[in-house]
């Protein structure tokens, strides 16, 4: 029998409003799900992928699967080869880090399947890497978050510095995802390489108070702090009905509503699971009303990252 | 009887590296103290000004004293007239919160003197009121530190948004005030008005890491976080032998060591007192062997904010 295995990595929400680049959060549902099987082919190869649409590349390195898996195995020791199928459960280019969730399922199943030679966290520059291939620059704003779980800081990237922010138990996150398509890179070029003093400031004050937030388990400080002075309102252009989806969550009760990531998803934090199924319903109907394709997701955070399946 | 009281109020550390104009605190010493006498001649007048060098201004309502009082005059019941007698224990111009300990101990004593009709954070904005009157624009972070103790957010200024923010025990401030003069308005005049938006992302980065670092009881977090990518590289350069008396500071063990408001006084944090007193010494000593006058202070975060001396 060929050893195999069958790992799902979560959907994660990149940037969290005021944290451009520095904060990301994974959620229970949706994700990908990745399964590897060791062969004695020395061959590394992508068998098979369902759910794209048939627009992910199948060449191992032009796909972030294969990509975090290459990076993996030049630091491990094994000389067999591997099949890699990826069941895409999220979006493309949907800014709900797809491509750090199949490169995470990836890497994870290939780990275990060797006994675990390397530490979950020692997975993260792997993941970073085919982050690369995907959207021209290593982040690790949704990479961090799916492979670790939780609420994640990303102090620096010079060195790599992450701090694993506290989970209130009440946070339920609602993901909208209007059906179209914005290339991270594209998300990326439009934003200015400078910002006012002022602004940058009302920023910094908001990401601090985010992670003092957490701490203090305190949903109105949350709230307030979720504002974003720089990023939103440049990239939001690129996203229509951008603003009557906000002022529909924030009116049906959410803490806070912006783009997660690049776009061109909306995420929305609430303090409970019935108010988050409502601004699901709300923000849905105003994407359905203007004829554009959407789906929701209602989700606690996930605190434990990616999962064996089997 | 004349009914009179003295109020201390502490020196302040604001922006606290990575935090420009969103973090402050409060140390024990040195601050300023105010005494105000009640009278029944209707007047309002500064008495007496000692440890000036007579350099502050002795009317009313150009003195942040006097300022801060006349403010609050306004909004409670009180015909009569007030002697106020300040005692500066802080040198002018030194970056350590100097007009806002004054305001402090100022309106904290007439307050007290009246029974108290107003609760001490609602004393902030005539606090404030003063700072605009010393340097030009109504800041919080030396203020709120100074009227409540402790380590304090800014989060936002409008509305105005504060959060009080955790002090480890372990946590030692040492100030280090070099005599040379630096005015916060010429401090502030030097900034750029646009920086770049990686620059930004650092600091955003930082002051999150700074507020977990808090939360976390987590010394080395909290060194690492107290980098400023922004403004101590414009306003370093007003600060003879700044680098040399960092350098020394962190090679002495501090976790942290930057400038405290606008300068040209510098702050390092430490993690425990003995580190606190070699780290004075020291630095202290690279202002002394360039012939430059050299007060160091070292102290633990004031929690209580300002005290009735009776």
């Amino acid at each position: 029998m060929k050893k195999s295995i069958e790992v799902f990595a979560p959907a994660t929400v990149a940037n969290v409003g005021c944290g451009f680049d520095i904060f990301g959060f994974a959620v229970d549902r949706p994700g990908d799900r990745v399964r590897v099987t060791l062969t004695d082919t020395a061959k590394i190869e992508i068998r098979k992928i369902t759910g794209d649409g048939g627009q992910l590349p199948r060449e191992v390195d032009r796909n972030t699967a294969g990509v975090a898996i290459l990076n993996y195995l030049e630091k491990v020791d094994y000389s067999g080869g591997l099949e890699i199928e990826l069941i895409k459960g999220l979006p493309l280019g949907s800014g709900m880090g797809s491509s750090a969730a199949s490169a995470v399922a990836a890497v994870v199943a290939v780990n275990t399947l060797l006994d675990s030679p390397l530490h979950r966290e020692d997975l993260l520059p792997f993941v970073m890497a085919a982050e690369k291939t995907a959207c021209g620059s290593a982040h690790a704003d949704n990479a961090a978050p799916a492979l670790l779980g939780g609420f994640v800081l990303i102090r620096s990237y010079q060195p790599l510095d992450i701090v694993r922010l506290p989970v209130p138990d009440w946070l339920y996150c609602v993901l909208i995802h209007p059906n179209i398509e914005i290339r991270t890179a594209e998300a990326r070029a439009i934003l200015p390489e400078k910002v006012p003093l002022s602004s940058a400031i009302s920023q910094w004050g908001n990401t601090a108070a985010l992670a003092a937030a957490l701490y203090r388990d305190d949903p109105e400080l949350l709230g307030r702090a979720l504002q974003d002075a720089i990023v939103e309102p440049v990239r939001s252009r690129l996203i229509p009905h951008f603003e009557q989806a906000q002022s529909a969550a924030l009116t049906a009760g959410a803490l806070g509503c912006s783009i997660s990531g690049s776009g061109p998803s909306l995420f929305a934090l609430c303090r409970d699971q019935n108010t988050a199924d409502e601004v699901a319903e709300i923000v849905k109907n105003v994407y359905i009303k203007n004829r554009i394709r959407c789906e929701s997701y209602v989700s606690q955070i996930n605190r434990e990252g990616p999962r064996i399946l089997g």
